[in-house]
């Protein structure tokens, strides 16, 4: 099961009722966290899942309020006893980045690595620790930014008939469900000789501080939750969103449709609009399955049956 | 009228219900910041009393937990309108660190001037566009870090037959009163010809991040409000606080009765002690008028009756 918490929702600045945009991801223990203004690691002890397991941070910009808070969580997911090494990607320049503001942390108790997007993006970033598969997609802002969709792939069925047929001993088909080649007396068996085709995964995908990206539709392709910006409810406030490089609740609604997700998330509202949820219906008139998101919303999503 | 706010009561990391130790003094529209770790502009946000006019930020030391909101903070004055020049004073190598945090916030639109507090503390530094005169001294914890005094000085009273006596023109009353020497037909007149001894003024001290430091009694003698670390309420946790170098509610109480300040207010409480108040009457036992710090607790002051 994965487990999905919107650590915040706001946009700019953190306010007294609302946390700075952020996504927590957790698989197996194992979390992914996209994204850490200033106070997100407050929001986070409440999601109550820990920091221990805080395996990767992917940063989709470097705004404040999207990095501000990184120190202070470092900090913190030491002082939880890790000492395992956590992975952070970024937009190029992140280690340099990161090891500015972290001139006040100079005492975290584990390896960092950094894992630099290049410009055009990336696909399927193996994260260290953990069975996220990690995309990168360009965004529109007014400094290097990108989309995340973080994937967990799944492999296909065991065909059990096909592994009776083969002459080799039953102690290998596990070897070759785990998808490494065996040899045995001479001859070379490979995983998909008993694996079915790749199932259906479960697919998060985040986008915020951008313009409508050209190609985001096809990045985003059938997630089950796609959280995407809405800085700004009604359409009139388009000349404003093009000039700050920030998208309207219709637009949002509008990639989401096109890329045929599941369900939507708005979320990165204007410090300037305290109630979202007014303008929900400019979403859904686009994309019925779109929602106002709120501090620590949470979902948990399973594979489908077979 | 000297309006002071605890911005905030927490040490080490900021909790769901606890922002960072922070104190927030106004005098006459003007406004002096005492450290600001992450999350501190959101209780400020609070407070009220706007960003505009925050004219100096005092750090007290560089750990995540005084200064990791810097950037958010600078934003945010920025985005009040702010164009006057901030003054950021703090330990050697202070504006090291506050472009190295900045590095985030390229965009601030003021000046920012820095003041470097030598080892052995600093008297009376006047700061810009402001009536505050702050003097630092050294504090004991395991990084270079400071105890801040905020003291508004008050002339004495214009002597009215005095001035009477002198035989120049009443518009230059004025002159003298406002502290400049003049010279008339030939003579030099000095304020002090016109004016009484200096009167008590007002004086704010703040002390945290410290073992309790020697000479501090003395540095704050007579404050009208001593904010103070009480980072741990028990005595028997004596040993911890010296091996982190914080105090214990008996070692402030001791400061505040030592230093015959007015009031005191306890701050930078342990994460680990969600209750402080069940330890007040540890630190009454020794000072009585000790109160327990709490986010945004405020007083004024104002000057005595002549």
């Amino acid at each position: 099961m994965l487990d999905i918490a919107l650590v915040g929702c706001g946009g700019m600045m953190p306010l007294p009722n609302r946390y700075l945009s952020s996504l927590l991801l957790r698989f197996e223990g194992r979390m992914l966290l996209i994204d850490c203004g200033e106070g997100t690691q407050v929001s986070v002890k409440q999601v109550g899942w820990g920091f221990k397991n805080i395996d990767c941070i992917c940063l989709t910009h470097f705004h404040a309020d999207h990095v501000a808070g990184l120190p202070g969580l470092l900090l913190t997911i030491g002082g939880s006893g890790r000492e395992e090494p956590l992975t952070i990607v970024g937009p190029q320049g992140v280690g340099h980045i990161v090891r500015s503001l972290c001139v006040i942390a100079p005492e975290i108790p584990f390896p960092i690595n950094f894992i630099e997007i290049p410009a055009r993006g990336a696909t399927d970033i193996a994260i260290p620790l953990t069975s996220y598969a990690l995309s990168a997609s360009p965004a529109e802002h007014n400094c290097p930014c990108f989309a995340f969709r973080v994937d967990i792939k799944r492999k296909g069925k065991f065909d059990l008939e096909a592994a009776q047929l083969l002459p080799i001993p039953r102690n290998y088909w596990k070897v070759l469900q785990s998808g490494q080649d065996i040899e045995h007396e001479g001859r070379l068996y490979a995983p998909d000789m008993v694996m079915g085709q790749e199932r259906k995964g479960l697919a998060v995908s985040y986008c915020t501080d951008s313009r409508p990206p050209r190609g985001l539709a096809a990045f985003v392709r059938g997630s089950d939750i796609f959280v995407c910006e809405g800085h700004y409810g009604e359409d009139d406030k388009l000349d404003k969103a093009k000039s700050h490089k920030h998208m309207l609740f219709s637009e949002a609604a509008q990639l989401a449709r096109a890329g045929e997700v599941k369900q939507m998330w708005l979320t990165h509202f204007s410090p300037a609009m305290p109630n979202p949820e007014a303008f929900i219906q400019v979403a859904r008139n686009i994309f019925p399955n779109s929602h106002v998101g709120y501090d620590r919303m949470t979902a948990t999503l399973s594979f489908e049956e077979d």
